[in-house]
């Protein structure tokens, strides 16, 4: 994604990957630094315990207390989270309207809660979240409510098991997004809702998983065969990639070749 | 170079340029084993001072007192001086006999010192070295005898302006090395050697310049005139990294595509 975008925009910069071992982050964050790289993508289980080690983080990757793209401004590293502002930059990109919109959110781990907050950012009418009632439900609970405070969206948590609620609030929104792992690797076979719920999909509905490997979950197949407009998170993928680039280049990633290049990388497996 | 031989090797790496300042070498070694980078090459003025940082070096570099090449070997790091073996393995790759044949010196800088050591290594007869007596040049004949101790080649270190002996030795030496900066840059315009000695070279004569750029010096130009067999510095430029290639991959560096890559680059200049 990258290299292909610094080749077709001449920018003299290389893409790489570095498997650090926890123990060594604090070496990675003062090498950034030492070879003065122009700025890193982390993945877990950095994106939280890096946060002290920057010298400013976005008010945004400090609500979600995490961050996934990092730029080096002579030596002063700034941390971002721009997973959910590519979720809905994919979503503005293919013409769906988000502002005033009810949706529903179905997990909320590190993709879910970045989709909420920037769910907030475009000033969408409500969010409702469903989550298993595990330990981290109420620590979740109030994160939410910190995000919410003072915004003009309405954001709820809501038990995964209440049935009766996903049911009516599906029924209501616009937007359904699959932010749980339902539907992948192991899980592969199963769906993150259960078949009341599905039953309510209908035209009306945008059908989002942030999942992109296979292309196309059990879920979205279903909500394609109800008739709904649907998105796998190959867009979403690639947008936080172009706001990763535009962050540190100054310039727009060609997200069209970006995503013809995938495309043929993706046919090949 | 190095990328082009990657390519061509089919080895997942990049190499790239990372311009660190002096202060924060100590972060940049750190980086090598943080990021866990495969190995690295160093330019001045890092050469010397890295080496306290390394947990080995080879005994070449040990004299040399400098360090090229690093492979990082699971986080254990091994310096490498490997530059004179560049020039040897040039020669020898293009049929010239260097064993048990005398070798003049002209200049005694890091090129300079790294080709005697080489040339000690691969058992020339004697070879001559001509610096100038400035401050240095006790240090550099303590030096030559460290190097020279126990070893079958005899080094010698002769004023550079004792131009009586400097012609006696080209007359009886075959290779003649230029190793100063004369021929380059500001000195474009300038001779390694006066014209007495210029006059005593002839057709027995393989006469090397480390400067490429020109590509061909005027003291080469003088020399092939003269009938002399001649080689420019980029021979010694594509085998130092020829064996920094095998240091860190184990493998070949594909020299002659490499060689063509580089023409095809210099003449696009």
């Amino acid at each position: 994604m990258h290299n292909t975008s610094f080749n077709n925009r001449e920018i003299d910069a290389r893409y790489l990957a570095f498997d650090l071992q926890p123990a060594d982050l604090a070496q990675g964050v003062a090498a950034i630094r030492a070879l003065d790289l122009g700025g890193v993508n982390l993945s877990m289980p950095f994106k939280q315990t890096i946060i002290p080690m920057l010298d400013e983080i976005t008010p945004r990757a400090q609500l979600l207390e995490s961050v996934n793209v990092i730029k080096n401004s002579n030596g002063h590293l700034i941390g971002d989270s721009v997973d959910g502002e590519g979720f809905f930059a994919n979503l503005i990109a293919e013409g769906v309207t988000v502002a005033q919109q009810a949706m529903v959110v179905l997990g909320a781990g590190g993709a879910g809660l970045s989709i909420i907050q920037a769910g907030i950012d475009h000033q969408l009418a409500e969010i409702t979240v469903f989550k298993r009632r595990n330990p981290r439900f109420e620590q979740v609970a109030q994160q939410l409510a910190t995000m919410a405070k003072g915004r003009s969206t309405k954001v709820r948590l809501v038990d995964y098991d209440d049935v009766a609620q996903m049911t009516t609030v599906v029924a209501r929104s616009t937007l359904i997004v699959n932010a749980t792992n339902l539907g992948m690797g192991d899980y592969q076979a199963q769906m993150p809702a259960p078949p009341g719920v599905l039953a309510q999909l209908n035209a009306h509905h945008v059908v989002c998983d942030v999942i992109y490997s296979p292309l196309e979950t059990q879920f979205l197949s279903v909500a394609k065969q109800k008739g709904c407009q649907t998105f796998n998170g190959l867009g979403m993928l690639i947008y936080q990639g172009a706001l990763s680039f535009k962050f540190w280049t100054g310039q727009d990633m060609p997200v069209q070749l970006v995503r013809k290049t995938i495309q043929t990388q993706l046919n090949q497996q």
